[in-house]
């Protein structure tokens, strides 16, 4: 891992970009190691910091919707900072728990529809 | 697919709880053909009723929710009906795109995450 | 797709096997497509012919697990034909029905168990 | 985690049906984390309870298949506690190891059939 | 989908961008349906553009690698258009047959090491 | 696991045969667990020796895609394990760095392609 001190200057103004836009004063892991290459480093960040400003989705919803795609694929590193940033956000223990709970129940209908061979509707083709 | 005509009694009874609750007057293919196991069908259907009422989350969410995990699955009949079924809540143009962007990333750096084998922060420990 | 009569001897012997262990009199769609690599051909009808053969557990379990497996992957080709294979070796409608259940309910406990992030019990640890 | 003595008389009378139902007289982590959710944790007791009954399939295939699919979709927890319910159940040495190869072997030929993108057969379709 | 003659300028330099660096006269249906949100069709193409590049990877080996990821997500679009982009960078049949073969034996000693929960050895540490 | 000195005569010639191969002097944990069952240990020794021989694809290609696999489907072990035998077979900092944007891309315009429920060209048919 890359500590901010041992970065060069390009990964350094990431970091600040990272700790000014979050509103935080540390890095976390994955940014440290992704520093071994400042290319993807610098091109995740933008993206990421893209797609999670405030649009039509509120920074919250956005950061459930990140958590549920973790909990899905069961990462256990995006699980645990994806659960820290939706709590910063603003998600109760009450959210978390209805957040799950629809995680769960799609991720079993997914196999039911599939399973049962299930065909398309008229109505839902695009 | 069992149709309505040709339910019995017990699924009929389902057949118009699921209309009655979402407020349609039609059932999509994935009842119809749970409905050859009336015990799963009204597991299922009694289960995403709690899960997906409002509550804490307001219905709009809980089907993105629904949508990300479809997306991250791959699952073609459940990405059609929950798309349908985020429309019908209120879901926008603008709103699905950034939800697509949102799954997108998260699908991406779940992989960066374990790829790099990166450790989770103590901060981020429960 | 290569057909049996335009396959070559080695090709051809292995359909000759497939058929003769399965009891039956054509060649399904996954093998015809293989043969473009009797390498991989042979080898991967080597090991489903060890690895289905009667043994600890029985052909109609093995074709279960196969099934629970292509369902949890969403395999369309793979659903379909161990469906067949499944019905073949004796799975009636309401197995067929409880498999599913399983199979919806674990990856539902699968998401819950990673999202809660829960810690394996000592009990459990081999 | 919840434990039993500091469990509410709702979440205790689960506790006490899942005990006395699987004859233990303990309760692994995954109850103790789903009762922060009160709901959740009765909805997903009552289907696992109505789904792991004895039926057309017994508790030991069940039991395979719940960990077929864990095994598949890689979830350390589910992976640890269904093997210790299928040894529980009957599953012995040899079982478990066919149980692995088939896993193992769907999850491969999954990916040949998608890979070459090959076509349902007619004699498939239901 | 969004064509050539109906985009906006902005999207169409995109295209026309897309069309120069891949040296063909079309577009794919991916980026005419991505067109529906400029942002992420312009993020999603200037990353592609960027990781796609001839490196320390050559073109072939990087659409090798994207095909091996789609053909694992059994991503059916996916899976024909990296195959036809594989193809154009070089991959002859055998090597494809041999990619796939990869891919397939990745995909099972994945369950096999997880199912048998296999403790990461000391000297694979980092 | 079982170590060299408490393997059978069978299971220490394919032991033998590992390291042989490998040119190493040590035999993984994977393999150790795997001797539990000599059928599938056997089988799964000689269909990995065929697939990862040299041929249409070199030694670091192969191992690059497999921990492409191994990474998009988060097996902890196999990333490990794979990481250190890319290495062992030439994978520089920038190649890896390279696979992992490669992958990381991959499943992000898997789901694009899967959520904007795109069709496939025709150009793309096979």
């Amino acid at each position: 891992m890359i500590e901010y001190d041992a970065a060069s200057a390009e990964v350094r103004a990431i970091y600040d970009d990272i700790m000014a836009t979050r509103k935080t004063d540390w890095i976390n892991n994955f940014w440290k190691v992704l520093a071994h290459d400042p290319v993807t480093l610098r091109r995740t960040w933008t993206s990421i910091k893209e797609i999670m400003a405030p649009s039509a989705l509120d920074p919250l919803t956005k950061e459930m919707i990140y958590l549920a795609v973790s909990a899905t694929n069961q990462c256990g590193y995006c699980i645990a900072s994806h659960t820290a940033g939706a709590r910063k956000a603003g998600m109760t223990d009450e959210m978390f728990a209805e957040l799950m709970a629809v995680v769960g129940m799609a991720n079993e209908t997914n196999r039911l529809a599939s399973g049962y061979q299930v065909e398309i509707d008229d109505k839902f083709k695009t």
